[in-house]
């Protein structure tokens, strides 16, 4: 199923930060997109007091607004993707006699660490949701639609901050003097993250015996507001900047306009690989042009830039300054359980062979970031700043 | 938690195969033991027109039948380990307020390979059961008892057969000239041997962030009918011959008793550590006695021979002609995805050094368990022999 022949595509997760400018990426791009989700991320951000600071319609509305034809190639289908009858069935129908399933993007998992570390309850919903969507996708896959190229969410996280540089996925390794190759062996630093690796087994094990065929992208954290379709559409996508839901630089953005301290967890020197949303959206369209074989796991590391938290806050603090707004950084205690100074090395060759053109992190578009929340800053809960999760 | 100090046990799965006579034998040893289950095995044994060659009580009434001092010792507690309700009230009860739960042997998991590959619906229930247990297991064990030990049986199937000495848990390695110490990755073949990978992640993320306790136990796959403690109960153990739940020897015992050909898959040069049932009640008596520390996953090998599948058919065939059985070898077709010949190579050292003395596979031990099961030879339904689930 290489580049040129695909034409449908299904977005699990659709509603969320990176579900929705995913979907409208690729309608842009020419695909149809099928656009589910359950609205369970929403749900449990209500649950633990955060929302987007961005007004979002639904997905049917967020549908109806759009122009063709855009509009014409998309269909929204609210369900619940750790819900057999119901995937499988969606999978059945969307297939059809012909076989018109060529890839399925799973975006649909609890994405939260601090979430999934507040108590039994949310860690075991994290646990049954992100195994479960991710065991039903893989049986209905199988079931209806088994050349469907699956390209599964994963993130670097998975692989902790081991003492060696981190390849894309694979591990060449000498034990005793015979050698093996292996997945990366994993460790991660919160339960959601964890069920990432746990996902990655699950998939492998499929891919090995029932010649599934899988991209696992490892994901650093996303930044960024705006994407050309986003304007376009004249709607923003979901935007988290509490302690719960907020990605970092998302998060430090959103102090700054409200001049709070910006807050770096412990000596803020914890390393790791950050990417635009812009090329979030870019390395999944690479992805899924450029897919795996049937019975191949493809681990693609996807960021584009190494920071410490202290640059990351430094930078910030500049493009802010810049925008006449004076903000300071605060070490507040460490709230989760990492190192705070470790090695850290990388790769992300993949992409870049593959001909990703990367956004960096430079002023001008943390400016824009500010300027953008500028605009809705009566909406921010100052009080959903700290963290409030601690493991 | 040393040895010396250990009252109180409780076992999760006590129905099973392994429950039942792991419980005798450490009431045997003078511990008090809460013996749990919900009697999943049995029903799901039922789905799969399954049943145990010898007749077993509930809990319940073997509990009824023991005699003091061991059955004053013994409490029987009937529930679902899946179900946190359930779970963290028994621990919450059993843990008093003085400190009373010293360690948990956790069988409670669904434990066919074969049973986890016949359909979605099987494969989901396993997941669900197997990670759903050890998850609840976890939090309750950290919510009420947290210096309790956690006794967890993994199997040697989650190494796979690597191309390089399998250590105990751990492997060292070097990458682009720089060393690190993780979990050896692991690749299972079976859904049932891969969701041991997933419970091992889930131990090993709660000892690093929140101090569990934890043994691992790789266990090989277990042959065997007979322990002092049954004999003495006048009461069997569970013991399945059937392709789904049935293990490699007994199977092939139970073969040998009927005249069936022994079903070897394929070649017959697949390699796997065994051990005899007495066996795996001394390793887990001494996982109990030589706990984990806090914060930190033990993992031991728990296997003490290795052959190949031919070399057990061979064994089994010759203790069959000592008793004037004469049976064929027949090679069948090959249900599984698996390598049939490959390198293999294990160390269980571990156990070695604290003392465990290995009952091994001797022709004797063969005729004890031909002629046990000459015994009830009528109950045999021999059309449950061939195995029927593919993958």
């Amino acid at each position: 199923m290489k580049g040129s022949n695909i034409v449908k595509i299904i977005v699990l997760g659709a509603d969320g930060y990176l579900g929705w400018p995913t979907t409208l990426h690729l309608l842009n791009q020419g695909y149809e997109v099928v656009a589910v989700d359950n609205y369970f991320k929403r749900k449990i951000a209500l649950e633990a007091n955060a929302s987007s600071l961005f007004e979002c319609p639904d997905l049917e509305e967020r549908r109806r607004r759009l122009t063709a034809p855009a509009k014409r190639r998309l269909k929204v289908v609210v369900g619940d993707c750790a819900d057999y009858h119901f995937l499988s069935e969606l999978f059945r129908v969307e297939e059809g006699p012909g076989g018109g399933v060529d890839a399925v993007v799973h975006y649909a998992e609890q994405p939260s660490g601090p979430f999934s570390m507040i108590g039994f309850d949310q860690a075991h919903r994290t646990l049954l949701n992100n195994l479960g969507s991710t065991h039903c996708l893989i049986h209905a896959v199988l079931e209806h639609a088994p050349h469907c190229h699956v390209v599964k969410l994963g993130t670097m996280g998975e692989y902790g901050t081991p003492n060696c540089e981190i390849p894309e996925g694979w591990l060449d390794f000498e034990h005793k003097g015979r050698k093996e190759r292996r997945l990366f062996p994993r460790e991660a630093g919160s339960l959601y993250h964890t069920t990432k690796i746990l996902d990655t087994d699950l998939l492998h094990f499929y891919v090995r015996t029932k010649d599934l065929s899988v991209t696992d992208l490892m994901q650093g954290p996303v930044y960024g507001t705006w994407t050309p379709q986003l304007e376009e559409s004249g709607m923003d996508t979901q935007f988290f900047y509490d302690g719960v839901f907020g990605t970092l630089i998302n998060r430090f953005v959103v102090q700054a306009v409200v001049g709070h301290p910006l807050t770096v967890y412990g000596k803020g020197q914890q390393i790791r690989g950050y990417l635009n949303l812009l090329d979030t959206l870019e390395c999944v369209k690479i992805a899924i042009e450029n897919p795996a074989e049937a019975g191949e796991l493809l681990v693609r590391n996807q960021y584009t830039e190494e920071f410490t938290v202290n640059e990351v806050a430094e930078r910030v603090v500049r493009a802010a300054s810049n925008l006449g707004i004076e903000v300071g950084i605060a070490s507040i205690p460490n709230p989760r359980k990492e190192q705070e100074k470790h090695f850290y090395r990388s790769t992300n060759q993949s992409f870049l062979d593959l001909g990703l053109k990367p956004h960096l992190l430079d002023d001008a578009v943390i400016e824009g970031m500010i300027r953008k929340v500028q605009a809705v800053k009566d909406r921010i809960e100052v009080d959903r700043i700290m963290p409030k999760v601690k493991w």
